[in-house]
């Protein structure tokens, strides 16, 4: 077998860079036909390709947001320093008012924001201090999706089949990266995950690089392979989990999961750094709803009847008893101990 | 309110019919967009028009196969006996093996073979005896569709939030206008229902001509809706039923009866003619798996990434403790008293 390789959505400084007053985004809408990058000059250009979904996942998203701080503040550097305070204010809310349901742009833009207001005070360079911010942010993130995936790996075993939802990021190709340098035989099969098919092309192309035989089905198709004994372990990611396991993630998750439970297959989440400080449970998770258009599309051919309503929530909840394990950097944690994350040594950067 | 209307998927001699040679027969795939007829003038070309999907839904292209079998009895009627009983019976076949999982193409075949073969020994017109049995066929078959449409309105609420997956056919326009001219306030959910978007096109477009309103969800959305409690009763059609009371439906019918159940949603499946009589139990329904090629494509253009493989059972089965009702033109059941359909009275044609 050939050594497995690691492909462009792992490592997050390859699809989202920060050079000389410019936030340059792969634009992931356009994998895996094309590696397109989108330009922004501006930090409404940056909220508006987090809107547009240039950019995707609860921790690319928040440092593409972080960068947009960056580029407000440079944007703005020649204001006096009431109005400089309060146009980064303004560049703050409007980043974070994005997509709310994942939870990382949260802190990470308040901590963006306190960075770039104390600089000013110190008369320091306030866009230098975010960027500075924001790559220590994007190593640490890249830190946690390589261990996580690394912990997610040793629970697979060789002959496992693997269902997986939506694209789990870089987790996911470092789980599948070290299960195969372990010398498991393991498949995915991926969920094409409509209305934006990240499945049928992000999770598809990335596991085909890695070198994992992956097979697509459509969203209603898991049930059945379930009933079959076809599925052995379910993987996805997670936008956010709160500190008593509930667990969100992309519209879907939660179905396969009762279904998984039900089958007595287990449902692995990658958790990457581990549970959400601030949200203690479900209620404190708001639920993004899209342009309910959306769904009466895809890849941009009108699929649906005219004259109908259309729903989008973009995001489900999975409560604690349907999730089995959650791999983070920091180790395998059930639902129930999860608060013993904050309590666990940091990694050793290895 | 405006009364209610039945939609062109109501009567089936709307969207079939046998003249003179041609089996003209309405093109589902091209609906609600255009009301195109594709003409078959060859047995074969009806075999293709079924493989192809041009007729869906187990009682139409049971009949459809039963016009063609007429079709072969025209184009073959200047034969010798012996040759023209060898090439119906190898229509027949031909027929029969389009599509393995609606059961009702195997008895209504038979029988017109049957028929066919009768005719000829008695000198009489195979043709027009294989003709009159497929009217009569689809008289029966709009009777048990308008009776069990309405015996599971009589299960509606006022209120009821109803979920439906793929297009639960004439049945399902019977539903809703029964339950809508009884004065009951219903909506329906429709899933998408992929790859062919029998959710999107044939129900939404449906039920909106019947004046229900719907809303339009992906195949990956309705377990959110159920843990958020918007779901009050989900609907379905059969392909089959077995007479231990499994269903086989649309594959996806199997993920959200599972739901159902777990969020204590009764599941009616409208029965139509009630269980197969020749299928015990679920070894007995053979799941159709159609080109894999057909998941990596919505409505022709290529949704997926390349170098992978792909899977396409197009039918699932779901056990009978998912079941709650079976509505059948005798009445309803329950997957536990399904035999008793057999000593029930046969329905008034009211």
């Amino acid at each position: 077998m050939s050594r497995p390789r690691l492909p462009i959505l792992t490592n997050r400084a390859d699809t989202l860079k920060y050079v000389d007053g410019v936030v340059r985004i792969l634009d992931r809408r356009r994998l895996p036909e094309e590696i397109v990058f989108v330009d922004c000059r501006s930090y409404r250009e940056v909220a508006q390709a987090i809107v547009d979904m240039v950019i995707q996942g609860a921790p690319p998203l928040a440092y593409a947001a972080g960068y947009g701080l960056a580029l407000a503040a440079r944007q703005f550097r020649t204001m006096p320093a009431g109005e400089y305070r309060n146009a980064l204010a303004q560049a703050h809310r409007e980043l974070r008012d994005t997509r709310p349901t994942g939870a990382d742009i949260f802190p990470l833009l308040d901590r963006a924001l306190d960075l770039a207001l104390s600089a000013i005070a110190e008369g320091r360079d306030a866009e230098a201090a975010v960027v500075a911010f924001v790559d220590a942010q994007i190593r640490a993130g890249d830190r946690a999706a390589r261990l996580s995936g690394r912990h997610a790996a040793g629970l697979l075993e060789d002959g496992d089949r693997i269902l997986t939802h939506c694209f789990a990021g870089a987790a996911l190709n470092y789980m599948l990266y070290y299960a195969l340098e372990a010398g498991k035989r393991i498949e995915l099969i991926a969920t094409e995950t409509r209305p934006y098919l990240q499945g049928a092309r992000l999770t598809a192309a990335q596991a085909r690089e890695i070198g994992v035989p992956v097979t697509l089905v459509t969203d209603n198709m898991p049930g059945y392979l379930f009933y079959r004994g076809m599925i052995t372990k379910y993987v996805t990611a997670a936008d956010s989990i709160t500190l008593d396991g509930h667990v969100s993630n992309k519209i879907g998750t939660f179905q396969y999961a009762v279904l998984a439970h039900h089958f007595g297959v287990p449902f692995i989440v990658l958790g990457y750094d581990g549970p959400d400080p601030d949200r203690a449970t479900a209620a404190d998770i708001p639920i993004e709803e899209r342009n309910p258009e959306e769904v009466f599309y895809c890849r941009g051919v009108r699929t649906a009847a005219e004259g109908i309503r259309g729903y989008y929530p973009a995001f489900d909840i999975t409560p604690p008893q349907y999730v089995s394990v959650i791999a983070t950097e920091r180790g395998l944690f059930t639902p129930w101990n999860l608060r013993d994350y904050f309590a666990a040594p940091e990694p050793e950067d290895a």
